[in-house]
């Protein structure tokens, strides 16, 4: 699992035409203000553990979150973190597990733009030191997860 | 070479805070309209040959913008796109070498944000099928690029 957290003044999204892989039913068009832009690719070594992962990222997104005092959450499918990509059927059990753990906290407001459309976005990320943080999550904890390579980005 | 390209109705940068790596005299806020945004990370591979990744970065640079039809290029440094970064200095050559060789071509006007600054920016990416691309780029041509696995994603 990739993340790329993004402390932003706003994200917006518009879906605008499917892919092959498109999710039926999604919400077309959404935004928040004040909010971590959650940019997520669910990596083919997910997989193994999927639930592994899902929690990992959660711990990941809520200390985020609690650094930041960000009560907006918006999680947003990106490919383009990963060239080693899960199944489109697990990116979205991953992202809508994501989804439904934040949101089971009763701490965040959580949505999330659609998996497998091509989508407009406009975003503004606020620049200081921690705005941007990126993550590399594999299935496994503690020990296990810091032999498989455990990446953080500041920079 | 990591390369981020995204088909943008804007994107503007300000220069916040140096980081321990930071270019000297940067230009510390531009911004341009109807863009590729060049989101860019140099990875530790491309050592073994920066002229080689940095042709074939132009040229991938330069098919996606004339397929698009675009003439105004900005080069943003975007370390989140990699785990196995290059040394700064290598980082400002390749990214430098970009610059420069696109601006020779006279095709197009340039522009590239500061290295090892943290940034504000704003982004609109169009959203179109095309809007968004990816690539990694590994040192060695065409036959060895492909077997060192050459990835692109659409989506
Ligand atoms: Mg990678």
């Amino acid at each position: 699992m990739r993340l790329l957290l993004i402390h932003s003044d706003y994200i917006e999204y518009e879906a605008q035409k499917k892919t092959k892989m498109a999710e039926a039913d999604p919400v077309p068009k959404d935004g928040m203000t004040e909010a971590l832009t959650v940019f997520t690719a669910v990596e083919a070594v997910d997989e193994e553990d999927i639930d592994d992962v899902v929690a990992q990222s959660v711990a990941e997104i809520e200390k985020t979150a609690t650094q930041l005092a960000v009560k907006n959450l918006l999680i947003y499918p990106y490919a383009h973190l990963s060239s080693d990509l899960s199944s489109p059927e697990a990116a979205v059990a991953a992202l809508s597990a994501i989804e439904r753990r934040l949101n089971e906290t009763g701490r965040y407001e959580v949505k999330r733009a659609p998996f497998g459309w091509y989508k407009k976005f406009k975003l503004s990320c606020k620049g200081h030191p921690l705005s941007e943080l990126s993550k590399t999550i594999v299935p496994g904890a503690g020990a296990a997860v810091k032999e498989k390579k455990e990446v953080t980005h500041e920079f």
